[in-house]
């Protein structure tokens, strides 16, 4: 048991994650090794690599884990719900998943906007949330332009959010802001 | 006088980037140098450098020219018009400016999806535009988060509504298409 639950480390993800981070900020990011990171884990190279296709993806690991939460979300809204609300209830799902995660957060904005390849990458994920939440809003039966603008839409409340959630002054929760942030386009979309 | 404008080659960058289109389709665009399209359009090389900074800027030379236009557009419309409208007009500024290039952006964005690079940067590119707009908003005196959020809404608007031009099976003007893109926005947010 001991031995398996070695073997298979649990909550390998995670101390994979939080050992790159403290290296990234230790030593910077290009000075550090997948081996580095391993080590610091306590677990293998391999072990890395089960999880983790290159060291870049160590940034973008959650994207998966969201996408997968916000499709669940949108399922999950019964079909009599507005397009607006289905979007705003999905986003805020995937918000909460955030919570208690903002320090890290931080540590990693630091690190995506002092680095071009990772603030691509970062474009590149976010396109992809939104193409995968536009194929959901057709699947309610939105039809197009509205299913693409209204995703766009949602997934914009969602990034923006993230950045103010990050330095809010008042340290609000990121659900809170989200929520703000739909607020917000209603009052834009009917001409405040 | 003659030999004046042909060192200054009048149109030089139109013609570089119509052997470009030519060439990339002919040849691919792995196959295509910067020499092959400087001789294509009878230019030499020193002339398609003084115009794009390498092979790829071909395809994204027009980012600056939409930029600007957008911004002078934002800058042109009256204070007391709301976000949304402001937004709206200087989008419709810069669709009117893809008119009659159809069939050239066409050729282009087939060329994009089949490269990720080129794909990556077109992402960079809209992230630029989009923080333009949203500085541009700003110093009308919209406050954040309406500023990045009505930004965002108005670049996806652009971007969404080019794509289906490309292909719109009525030919509709892209001006038209960014219209409704907007009516769209406006009857989302307003719970359709």
């Amino acid at each position: 048991m001991m031995l398996c639950m070695s073997r298979w480390s649990p909550n390998a993800r995670g101390r994979l994650e939080r050992a790159a981070y403290d290296l990234f900020v230790e030593r910077g990011y290009e000075e550090t090794t997948v081996a580095d990171i391993a080590r610091r884990a306590g677990l293998t190279e391999r072990t890395f690599f089960r999880h983790y296709a290159d060291k870049r993806e160590v940034f973008f690991g959650g994207a998966a884990v969201l996408q997968e939460e916000l499709l669940r979300a949108v399922d999950a809204v019964s079909a009599n719900v507005s397009t607006f609300e289905a979007v705003r209830i999905s986003v805020e799902a995937i918000a909460h998943l955030m919570r208690d995660r903002r320090v890290l957060a931080r540590e990693r904005q630091r690190l995506v906007l002092a680095h071009a390849d990772l603030q691509e990458r970062e474009l590149i994920k976010r396109a992809t949330l939104t193409a995968a939440l536009t194929d959901a809003l057709k699947q309610r039966g939105v039809p197009e332009p509205a299913a693409s603008l209204a995703a766009d839409m949602g997934i914009a409340v969602f990034y923006i959010g993230f950045v103010r959630w990050l330095d809010d002054p008042a340290e609000r929760e990121f659900v809170d802001i989200v929520r703000e942030g739909f607020d917000h386009i209603k009052a834009v979309a009917s001409g405040c």
